[in-house]
């Protein structure tokens, strides 16, 4: 298969909101007025962002999923991206899962592919999305305030679970792993919420190089500090209930501070973790209720900078969980 | 070094023209009313794209120029870029000239970074570059009209040769090989030429994959045919003029065939093929001395569909060239 006939055969779809799409030097987006254009960019690399094993219609959604949640942590509404892809070969047996993973997501969210490059080379996936929001309306990290709640969306925790399965430090029922493995390799962004979110949350992020470490960047942009409550974070990770159900005698029963780690450090997890004023947070369960994503308070911001961990009845517990780097 | 410490240390800068520029899930961007966005991504691996010899300061540079030879294909102003970044390791002795030729080429355009992605990985460099263009007025692959002149900018071929004496399948004297090396690895991106072509080009593409293969995404764009004079392209190799000048006794003479493949299907060259119609000849010369940008008539485009190779006393010659293609 020649790389034009590839282009054609699998990513080519006439233009719909773009003025210009797929084939030219550029394409061609025009904006609507009073809007502006966020802008997000993610490379996954094998063995980095996914396993050998990963079934491409999967990795086709994955792809786009984790450039949707950057526009959801924004409050942009998605528009169009680009994809440059670099492939060992080009084999339609592969070509054609990703491709309806990919696009799929792509219609559900309206956004459109616009443009990329393909190439021979150890497999490589760069999208970068484009969104719309409204001027001066985009959520960002910087504008966290103390006294505002802290939230997050979803189930956190579970991506990091399949992963160490995966790596074998760790074993659990099979319809355990099932799930978790399904939130590692089928993220679903948070867009609906981040859209209702503007004009609620002070600031956002979302979750993929684990909660704490995320939470960390809000904190700094923003110039404030956090207490978190771990018994109700503990409580985040999917699989821990169903754990509890499922698991038999002979199952090796996990110490709740693994649980714990897998929350606050996991990554992955592409949720949104939010700030809204306490004023809010009637607001905050309709966007919630209208977005049909559940978000639970896990703590608040504070005047103090800093970060810290207390339990339910208000005790100190040690923070030592790192957040994921690629170059550490 | 830590993937934070490297984005702020190698590539955050102040936001510009930005709204919010890098550090935030999304990079925010405002055009002027009236304007489109013109988007294109490029992704450059080691072996396909570069050696592993380059020098990282000429591959930065050369990462962001071929991404701005596409926004000159369309007449659109650069505005800004995303760059996502795969790396073995985080060395500063790569990291650093590569940071410095890519942004002092940016900012020779005006072009800011305002987001990315960086992760461990097989050598991989992605780039979305985004420019400005009035509504209506970029220059695309469809607009070549029967009657059209058809040029080319600069010199074509040259990036070719010193890929050749690479591989080693012939040799040039040093300073040929200097010249034409240079080409290869810092190309110029005809950024002001394709601005000064908006009104007055009918068409345009950038000379990626080779002249004659470029060519023919305009024909068949545009639904027409051409026919380029072979004995006018085989001038457009710089190297050949300059062989010609210093080659000494011992060296082999290159046939005259062998010097116009390096013109028509050579590749890499981010030169701008355009076509305007005969009543702007006056234009096309002043647009070339505006932006200083040499260009060269190399034929005309024809009713007749197809491609048609002629020599200077309007004879046929075969055609035999092959455009460059990631997986053939």
């Amino acid at each position: 298969m020649l790389e034009f006939e590839l282009i054609e055969r699998y990513f080519r779809r006439p233009a719909r909101r773009a003025t210009l799409g797929v084939g030219d030097d550029c394409a061609l987006l025009t904006l609507s007025p009073g809007m502006q254009l966020a802008v997000s960019c993610d490379m996954l690399v094998e063995g980095r962002h996914f396993l050998s094993t990963v079934d491409p219609f999967l990795l086709g959604h994955k792809a786009l999923a984790v450039n949707l949640s950057d526009l959801a942590a924004c409050g942009a509404k998605p528009l169009a991206f680009t994809l440059a892809l670099a492939l060992p070969r080009a084999e339609a047996k592969w070509l054609e899962p990703f491709a309806r993973g990919l696009l799929g997501l792509a219609d559900e969210h309206d956004c459109e592919l616009i443009g990329g490059d393909t190439t021979q080379g150890p497999l490589n996936i760069c999208i970068t999305v484009f969104g719309e929001v409204p001027q001066g309306q985009a959520l960002l990290r910087s504008g966290a305030r103390a006294g505002d709640d802290l939230y997050v969306s979803g189930s956190v925790g579970d991506a990091r679970l399949a992963l160490e399965v995966f790596r074998g430090t760790v074993s659990v029922p099979a319809s355990v792993f099932a799930s978790a493995r399904t939130r590692m390799e089928q993220p679903l962004p948070r867009v609906a919420l981040g859209l209702a979110l503007r004009g609620i949350a002070n600031s956002a992020i979302d979750v993929s190089d684990g909660l704490l470490g995320d939470l960390g960047h809000i904190l700094k942009q923003s110039g404030v500090g956090a207490s978190v409550n771990t018994d109700v974070a503990a409580g985040l990770i999917a699989a821990k209930a169903q754990y509890a159900q499922v698991s038999t005698a002979t199952d090796i029963e996990l110490a709740p501070a693994q649980w714990l780690e897998w929350v606050l450090s996991g990554g992955d997890d592409y949720e949104l973790l939010f700030t809204a004023p306490q004023s809010c947070r009637a607001s905050v369960v309709a966007a919630s209720e209208a977005s049909q994503t559940p978000v639970t308070r896990i703590g608040s911001i504070e005047v103090e900078r800093g970060l810290r961990l207390v339990d339910g009845k208000g005790r100190s517990v040690p923070n030592t969980y790192t957040s994921f780097d690629h170059f550490a």
